[in-house]
C-alpha cells in the first residue's frame, strides 16, 4: 500500500460535492430491473442505496458533528439505524430520491464550510456507541469514505444483473463474483 | 442471488453512455493525490482506469464486434493490451483523457446503434483468444460488466486512499479492506 492521503477538509468537501451527481449519471432514468436489483436477500439496491445515503445526510454524519462541537460532557452518539429507509421510501420514485439526496447533501456541505473548522475543532472527539472515541476528523473522512463505498457497491450490484449474459466471460470479470457472500 | 436481468441492447447501450459523465463527475478537478493513488503496486489508479477505457474504446469491444459481425472464417479476436495506455498516456492531463473517452464512447454507441442488431446477428460468434467462442451478445454483456467493474475500483481505489483517516471506523468501511491482494 502507498502512502495514503492525509485528510483534508476542502478536498473531503469536494469529494462530497461529488456523489449526488454521480449517483445521478449512473441512475437517474435506469430501468428498473437495474436500479432495483440487489446482490440477494438482506442486500442494497441501488435505490436503497440512495436511501440509505439520505438517512446519513438526516440522521448521521453532520447530526453527529454537532454532537461533537457541542463540547457537551457526554459526547455519544446515537445508535444509526441502517434500515431507516425502507420505511421511509417506500413509495418513492428513484428520481425523487436522487433530487433529495442532492438537496441534503448541498445544504449540509454548505453548513460544513459555514463552521470554517480549525485543526483543533477536528481534534474534538465524541463517543461512538460502538467503536469509542473517534475525532471530528476521523468521522469526516469516514463520511467520504462511506460515500465512495456505496458508489462502489452502486456499481458492483449493477454489473451483477448482467452475471449470466456474459457467458464464459465470467473469470475475466470478478466483480460479478465479488462478496458471494453479502457483507453490507 | 435473484433472477438476473436479460440482455437488452437498448439498456446496454443506456448503461454504456453514463460512464463519461459518471467518470467526469467523480473525477473531473479532482487533486492529484485522489486521481493518481493506486491499492498497491501494478494496481490502477483512477487515471489509469480512465486511459484503460479508452484502449477498450479504441482497440476492444467494438473490433471485436466488427470481426464477428464480418462472419469471417476465422472470426478471431486479437488479444488485447491491458497496458497499451501506460505509454500512450504519459504527459496526458486526467481532464483530456475524460474528454477523448466521453468522444470515442459517443462515437462508438452512435455506430453500434447505427447496426440495428437484429437477434440473430447478436447470436453470432467470435473466437477469444483464451476463452474460446463467445457470442455478440455476450461480448456486448461483457463490455457493460467491464465499465461497472472498472467504476467499482475507482471509487474503492479512491476510498482506499483515506485507510489511515477513519481512525476506529476500519471494521465498519469494508471497502478499506477489499482486495489486499491486488487482481486487476
Amino acid at each position: 500500500m502507498e502512502e495514503s492521503v492525509r485528510f483534508d477538509l476542502e478536498a473531503s468537501i469536494d469529494v462530497l460535492r461529488r456523489s449526488p451527481t454521480t449517483l445521478e449519471a449512473l441512475l437517474r432514468g435506469v430501468g428498473d430491473a437495474w436500479a432495483r436489483g440487489t446482490e440477494g436477500p438482506d442486500t442494497f439496491s441501488p435505490f436503497d442505496v440512495v436511501g440509505h445515503l439520505i438517512d446519513g445526510e438526516e440522521t448521521d454524519w453532520m447530526a453527529r458533528a454537532r454532537i461533537i462541537l457541542a463540547r457537551g460532557p457526554d459526547a455519544r452518539f446515537e445508535a444509526y439505524d441502517r434500515f431507516r429507509h425502507r420505511k421511509r421510501n417506500a413509495g418513492r420514485t428513484l428520481e425523487s430520491l436522487l433530487a433529495e439526496f442532492a438537496k441534503l447533501r448541498a445544504a449540509n456541505l454548505e453548513l460544513l464550510r459555514s463552521w470554517r473548522l480549525t485543526e483543533a475543532e477536528l481534534d474534538l472527539e465524541g463517543t461512538h456507541p460502538s467503536l469509542g472515541p473517534v475525532t471530528l476528523r476521523q468521522l469526516l473522512a469516514a463520511w467520504v469514505v462511506h460515500d465512495l463505498e456505496h458508489l462502489a457497491q452502486v456499481t458492483r450490484v449493477m454489473a451483477k444483473q448482467y452475471r449470466s449474459e456474459v457467458g464464459p466471460w465470467v473469470p475475466y470479470l470478478p466483480v460479478l463474483t465479488d462478496h458471494e457472500v453479502p457483507r453490507s
